[in-house]
């Protein structure tokens, strides 16, 4: 099934999860387009966010994805059921792996969540970890700054670490949390600042790593496993906005160097 | 779906396993089974190792399995396919999420494999790891004294740590390795022996994590989940040979202390 996975992402965010599929499944070629004009999406309307990423699958499947991976945590809030329930593909969010990555790691069944507005408002990592393990319990803050800080470029400034230590500060005066999720696909690009701040008792994940597990779970169940054995397929990247920090994150952070970078229109 | 989840395994080997299942999927009914009158498999003919993997699926069928888990690297190795392709149930084995575990630890691409003589002449590991990622690297070694010395009982011995000591030697003279996968899920169980052997640069892991992650996928994708939201449900324990060392790893290494133990006939 040598046909491309599709990668959505409402901006730069989505490259960590990129940057994973691409390690974890060499053979596979990937294709990955960011809405960054519209960025972000974290406190639009839901009927909005529903369709820009209608639009931005409408434009991959002119590629005949064989999968589709939502490498965004408001738009897999959002739209994962619809896009399940509509698409004649396999669809994967980035909720489900990080609620497991998460009950894989917790002792304390304490576990925060920080993500945008949309993300946490829907509480839709309290319901995948609540369904898996009913007695967890959550603390989800919406951390509204750090989107348009990360896509204007902005990652180790003292200007970055004042909005993330203000941003976490009612999560650090909940000390038996022992797991945070970052339940937005932009957050592991700040990660060490993160770190720095919620200290080093409470374990910090991504769910990057997991997705990356999951798609390939999933390329196994359904037969999708590209049999082409040629390794490190270059992937294709696609903006609908600006270039410069995707530039900058593709090469300085996630090695994809050879990736092609290109700035395509939706509308 | 209030239906059990089955898992099998030649003896006390896949409560590494099940432990797991249990601890990231609470409110699942699982029902173990354990060949221990028969093991160890590793050594046995093919077509004998598939009579005896049919002979413990028909007999937790009865039980209306709504998926089941064989957490026997043996059995995985020469019957997943054939059960994956006769059975109307979802089927997981070991290999692949052990597979996908080590790509995602390696970062050498250098990765060791132990277990039963049949699991280490199948290839299979090798196989997994290179459809996801074709210039992996990779030794098996043979530890066929592994089963037999665990199924004893002797988990912590001197003469335990000689076995593992003498059954890695050669292992130990590549030192480019940097991920030991234990493809047998007896192992685990003396993992600490393991490790003191091998040494700290190489990360040892277990496919029993992942199994349970790659389980809680599946249940996703098939909507399997367990409707009814009550948490530590208590599995059922089978086996159809002694309950001395099952009652011991239960307790002492698994707390599954509310586990019901019984032993049963196949034949």
């Amino acid at each position: 099934m040598n046909r491309p996975i599709g990668v959505i992402d409402s901006g730069v965010g989505g490259l960590t999860v990129l940057h994973e599929l691409n390690r974890q499944l060499p053979t596979e070629k990937f294709i990955y387009l960011g809405d960054t004009l519209r960025c972000p999406y974290g406190p639009k309307e839901e009927i909005d966010v529903q369709q820009y990423t209608w639009e931005m699958v409408h434009y991959l499947m002119k590629f005949e994805i064989k999968m589709l991976v939502i490498a965004c945590n408001t738009a897999t809030a959002l739209v994962l059921e619809q896009l399940k329930d509509n698409l004649p593909i396999p669809v994967i969010g980035v909720i489900e792996s990080g609620a497991r990555a998460a009950i894989k790691a917790t002792q304390t069944n304490q576990v925060g969540i920080i993500g945008t507005e949309n993300t946490i408002q829907s509480e839709a990592y309290e319901r995948a970890l609540k369904r898996i393990k009913p007695h967890i319990n959550t603390l989800g803050v919406a951390c509204p700054n750090f989107v348009p800080m990360i896509e204007n470029g902005d990652f180790v400034s003292l200007n970055a670490k004042r909005i993330v230590e203000g941003s976490l500060q009612f999560m650090n005066h909940h000390p038996r949390i022992d797991t945070l999720i970052l339940g937005c696909t932009h957050y592991p690009i700040i990660q060490p600042l993160i770190e720095e701040v919620i200290g080093e008792n409470v374990t910090v994940l991504s769910s990057a790593v997991e997705t990356g597990f999951e798609v390939s779970t999933v390329l196994t169940f359904y037969e999708l496993f590209n049999t082409n054995q040629q390794e490190n397929q270059e992937p294709l990247i696609f903006t609908t906005g600006s270039l410069q920090v995707f530039q900058r994150l593709k090469e300085e952070i996630f090695q994809l160097k050879s990736a092609t970078l290109k700035q395509v229109s939706l509308t």
